[in-house]
């Protein structure tokens, strides 16, 4: 059973970054942006996918051990819950969490590798949100805990 | 006044693909793939965006003069017209038109440049796609045309 102090979003993680994006208002429909490979946090283009986690819902633990990921939430609102596990982090054994939305809070956040993360639904509709990672998809490259071997209160 | 012969889908304009895309059904919420480094029709990482299309309004006419394009629908149903005005082409001359939604047509499309597209929202609700170009965006590598000067029955 892990767990840690909890942080709010802006004394995040060492290595965690939030990013602002643009939402350009168009009359035929607006253009938002994600990421560009000129971006702070972008280390490199292997895969882009879109994951939904329904309402009350929580995917995770999961850390990646080779990819930074970089995620935008395109609809909805979800929550995402970071874990500090890295025993040569000035923030070890830290929790962070960050909620984005389009809708109110349009960021991208860019999670390093080797750190715990968990993500939340919160709207009742679809909470969507693209990840961008590195290299194409390799389950081996990643690391999975229940939800209840870090402690949060979901 | 521009115009040309209709063709359907699978007769596409030269070097327009359109590429089979997975949506995993999960319980706590699908994963839909997009774009990897590997798949065909990807020829490098410089931006990804989202553009909505409100029902009924037309984006376009727009060529890509360097990019190639790879299209996305994430929210709602987007209809896509390509006209080849490249004189070159062996398609030249033609118009080709694709419908994409994730309820129904969750497909990649890839654009090569040189050609004109335009797209139209078709569902009440947002309709949003994605766009992954190979470099950042430079509104100098594009051209535009009005609506009217090619001519299509929207």
């Amino acid at each position: 059973m892990e767990g840690g102090k909890f942080k709010v979003e802006r004394e995040m993680i060492n290595g965690v970054q939030i990013h602002d994006l643009k939402q350009i208002v168009l009359p035929k429909g607006d253009l938002w942006h994600a990421c560009k490979s000129t971006d702070e946090g972008f280390v490199g283009f292997g895969e882009v996918y879109f994951t939904q986690i329904n309402k009350g819902e929580v995917k995770g633990w999961k850390r990646h051990n080779r990819y930074q990921l970089n995620l935008v939430v395109l609809q909805g609102k979800v929550r995402f819950v970071i874990y500090d596990g890295r025993t040569d982090s000035k923030t070890y054994g830290d929790l962070a969490e960050i909620t984005l939305s389009p809708k109110d809070y349009y960021k991208r956040l860019t999670v390093p590798a080797g750190v715990w993360m968990a993500f939340q639904g919160i709207d009742d509709g679809v909470n969507m949100l693209m990840d961008l990672i590195p290299e194409p998809h390799d389950s081996s490259e990643a690391d999975n805990k229940e939800l209840d071997e870090i402690s949060f209160a979901w």
